[in-house]
């Protein structure tokens, strides 16, 4: 296998950006931008999520068995960049921003304009993100889309020409 | 839950089109239209693909334990909607589309600008799509792309303001 042609076939794959956050029962937060997700399955609805297999992140979705998505809007790039490393909460913000806490115990950031909450139902644990399937027990949109819903979030080809980012 | 914001809520993950094709050990083969992908590891290289489980594509999968993602370039709506059904091969062609063999016996479409082949490493069966964790073991591109690698493939909204799609 071309080990160049792979990573151009695997860059050609289009993402949104997305903060991944979960709460453990004790009480242990973690916040990460994360764009390796997909809708999988309508009924139940389900996601699955790539999640770096020795972060923090995963030790807490673990730990909590719940997790929660906020999409990233256009023109909140930054709000990306602040959570590629992942953080902790801090009173009553995290990552400089205000949430409130969802029904999975994740925080949901108060800025963003949709969110999914997820039960986790099976794990896979073979690489060095491990894939995390979850089913949607919650969701909210800020606001209705004017136009496709897939036009209203931040991608990553929006960081620039040359951001590449995995997990 | 409110059923409306979850549907608004999984419509804002922005997706690319693939035509996914297998081939079983006993001949039988398929190709289909699918977006709901994402890779899920850099090492070994993994991704993930959901596919209708009670579908012929799945079937094929299943029997075969490996299949091929061929991505849709821009401009290639026509193929995209070619195989929203999925079809067998006829001849040399499938789905009207000339192919090769690949590495793993799936039909590789000669004019989509890239792909890759993939071993099966696990499945998830718990909705009406099943999660295949799939290894890269085969990739190319048939032309390094000028700008971004994700601006040179077809997006699920390149198929129309209300076109939406999920498998």
């Amino acid at each position: 296998m071309d080990e160049n042609q792979k990573k151009t076939a695997l860059r050609m794959i289009p993402y949104g950006l997305y903060v991944l956050t979960a709460q453990a029962k004790d009480g242990a937060t973690t916040a990460a931008t994360v764009n390796w997700v997909t809708q999988a399955s309508f009924a139940p609805p389900l996601v699955v999520v790539a999640v770096k297999a020795d972060s923090n992140a995963y030790a807490v979705i673990r730990a909590s068995g719940s997790f929660a998505l906020n999409f990233l809007g256009k023109g909140q790039q930054s709000v990306a960049f602040n959570f590629f490393k992942s953080v902790e909460r801090e009173g009553e913000t995290i990552g400089g921003e205000r949430y409130r806490v969802g029904t999975t115990g994740a925080p949901i950031l108060e800025a963003t304009p949709a969110f999914v909450e997820c039960r986790v139902i099976q794990t896979v644990d073979h690489g060095d993100h491990s894939v995390v399937v979850g089913e949607v027990v919650e969701a909210g949109v800020a606001q209705e889309p004017e136009g496709r819903p897939d036009d209203a979030v931040l991608w990553l080809k929006d960081l620039g020409a040359r951001t590449f980012y995995g997990g």
